[in-house]
């Protein structure tokens, strides 16, 4: 890999080419003819200067025609390294990709948002630095960062808005701060439900879908929205904040101020709280000992495992949960009328029990019409949602296309 | 006005073209080779074909900048008639227009959308010839038609599906129908609020916004959603059924079978049974004294009208109904972020009590960064925003752009 000046500047159907190859996979001068609307010679034209600059790679011949078997042209993934960076509430994860997208190294260790952004990017830079560094590379190969964080972000600028779990971070220039240790790379910076959505839409289930919601059950509740394929992120990059829609005008107060937001009466500690509450009342033998074994701490892991285990009072709690996660869903299929919803995020390692009780709220409460298609899954990438987001983000961001 | 063969295929660079003109008004070609991205060669190629096409008309030089002052293109409204049609559940409104989508002609008249379609179509169809006709044209010289209806419509074949107030309608071929008396014209049917969002966005405040939520109260509630500028149907068509969310799991049976929709608690229908209440039980000596004036009928716009006089429980009628309708929109502005919500239908009319009722309740339950700059505004295009709709619809399937 060598080093290239960034960030790299496109014309609109080098940027296009390099957008369907990635899409789709290896493709024909007569592919991209076809697929782009362009003319053979602007095709030959277009092949050869990426070819040049190292950004495509001959592939071989593919399956012929009739006549000779065409030449296939692929990303070349030694063109350079991206990163993706999943910031958690409480850990963080992050993956090195070669320039195809293939995830070349993992690591992930537990963190606190609450800490101060400086030391904690300190921290990811040199994450980073060391898993390039594995590989034998230098921080100047690397070409893109795409980082999620939990919170509102303005995403053009990539700085953090009103983040009510990470104050400090408020808008804290992340993008220059990251850029200092890697002079080559853009960096992107979004909530991190887009980047898991986005991560489903380029690599995972969802590739190929027009519209779809990805919904993170976890500490909190956020949705990520697909509309013609790309990221939705709303007027002010506030879309998808469904944790705070009311579902009880009488509800507990939330840590937002208001009564009743689904986040705080169907999220994971709601799941934990209301299983602490059910061992301590004497109706779960399975919670009680599973209370006194964890020294009074309870999870919603706890909780899970009791429903899995066939606690009655467990599985009324993931019940519960799904009926008001589902509740506020059906409210958004009869609005979006979405393909498929994902479910991902921690929580949704509860299993089928709350997915099916998803599936049983919405269909009861949305129009027959917006639910003929509509399927409810768990999300395939599980846990490496986020990083396989952010990867797909950054390398949408590689280039500058004018 | 001449005939031509329909529907006409442009090529996509000439229906860009057509496209950019209709939504900024005439353009020079500097203009075009800037916005659209094109060589000088084909802009002055695609605009002689146009001209050719009787499609665009010179208007005359521009303002100079520096030399020669610019020769301006504009839309040839002479090119042919374009018609709107708004079938509303108990009226017709239509309107026929030049190629510009100025209204030459005005019509609208009582209906009963629950009559069967080949009627109702056949009568619509004779309205619109008798305009053309007024304006000395002919049939041929329609080149499309627009048709809002209140039901989910299936766009791509421009059927009716599963329509709760127009059963006889389903699947009926209503483009085929309505071409036989216009042989030149494309058809387009969507559903109404579809339409009302398209004309507020092509000739309406919301011109140039890019997303944006266009809310109809009356007899039931539905919204049409602005996305990136275009119209958002959702995978079924389906998408903008915000009439049946559900506002109280324990409230009222609704026509569709579930408990609680928001219609059946807060459109016109529940306002009229609501006042009626109030009367009967001697809680306002107006609406009493309507009641008895209207030989036991009463409906919302008397409640509306007591309000307006200062009558208190009318207002708090108007007041809940504001707060059930704020409510459900603060819902969907934490999940979509508009830029813009627009109110509009027969119940807007009810006026700034509704109107403000509606704003502070989302303002209560909306998350503080998606509504830092979101606008919630009566529509200006009032009883215009279906014809006006429909009229914008159908210019932009005036052409086949291959």
């Amino acid at each position: 890999m060598r080093a290239i000046r960034a960030p790299l500047t496109l014309s609109s159907p080098e940027g296009e080419t390099v957008a369907a190859i990635r899409r789709t996979g290896p493709l024909s001068r007569a592919d991209l003819e076809q697929q782009l609307e362009l003319s053979r010679a602007s095709v030959a034209a277009v092949v050869n200067t990426l070819l040049s600059l190292n950004i495509l790679r001959e592939v071989g011949p593919g399956e012929s025609q009739g006549g000779r078997p065409p030449q296939l042209y692929a990303i070349n993934g030694a063109f350079g390294y991206v990163a993706g960076v999943d910031v958690g509430a409480t850990s963080i994860d992050l993956a090195l990709a070669d320039f195809t997208g293939r995830i070349l190294e993992r690591h992930d260790e537990p963190a606190d948002v609450r800490d101060d952004p400086e030391p904690m990017l300190e921290h990811i830079a040199d994450l980073i630095a060391g898993m390039v560094a594995k590989q034998n590379g230098r921080p100047d190969q690397v070409l893109a960062i795409g980082i999620g964080v939990p919170g509102p972000v303005k995403f053009a600028e990539g700085v953090l808005i009103a983040p009510p779990l990470m104050p400090t971070w408020e808008f804290f220039p992340i993008k220059a701060f990251i850029r200092q240790h890697f002079p080559a790379a853009n960096v992107v910076v979004d909530n991190d439900v887009n980047v898991m959505a986005i991560g489903e839409a380029s690599a995972g289930t969802g590739k190929g879908l027009d519209n779809f919601i990805f919904l993170k059950i976890g500490t909190g509740i956020g949705a990520g929205i697909i509309v013609n394929g790309h990221i939705y992120r709303g007027h002010d990059g506030a879309a998808g904040d469904v944790g705070h829609i009311c579902i009880d005008y009488n509800g507990p107060i939330c840590h937002c101020g208001n009564a009743g937001c689904l986040e705080i009466m169907a999220a994971g500690p709601a799941i934990a709280a209301r299983g602490k509450e059910v061992a301590l009342a004497g109706g779960s033998d399975f919670l009680r000992k599973r209370l006194e074994d964890n020294k009074g701490v309870l999870t919603a892991r706890d909780v899970a495992e009791a429903a899995k285990a066939g606690d009655r009072a467990a599985n009324e709690i993931v019940r519960d949960s799904g009926r008001m996660i589902g509740g506020m869903l059906a409210s958004l299929v009869n609005f979006f009328n979405p393909q498929m919803i994902f479910i991902g995020g921690g929580v949704s390692n509860i299993g089928y029990r709350l997915l099916s009780s998803i599936r049983q709220a919405v269909l009861r409460r949305s129009t027959a019409l917006s639910t003929r298609h509509l399927r409810i899954e768990f999300s395939q990438l599980g846990a490496d949602a986020g990083v396989t987001g952010a990867i797909w983000l950054a390398l949408e961001h590689v280039f500058v296309v004018a």
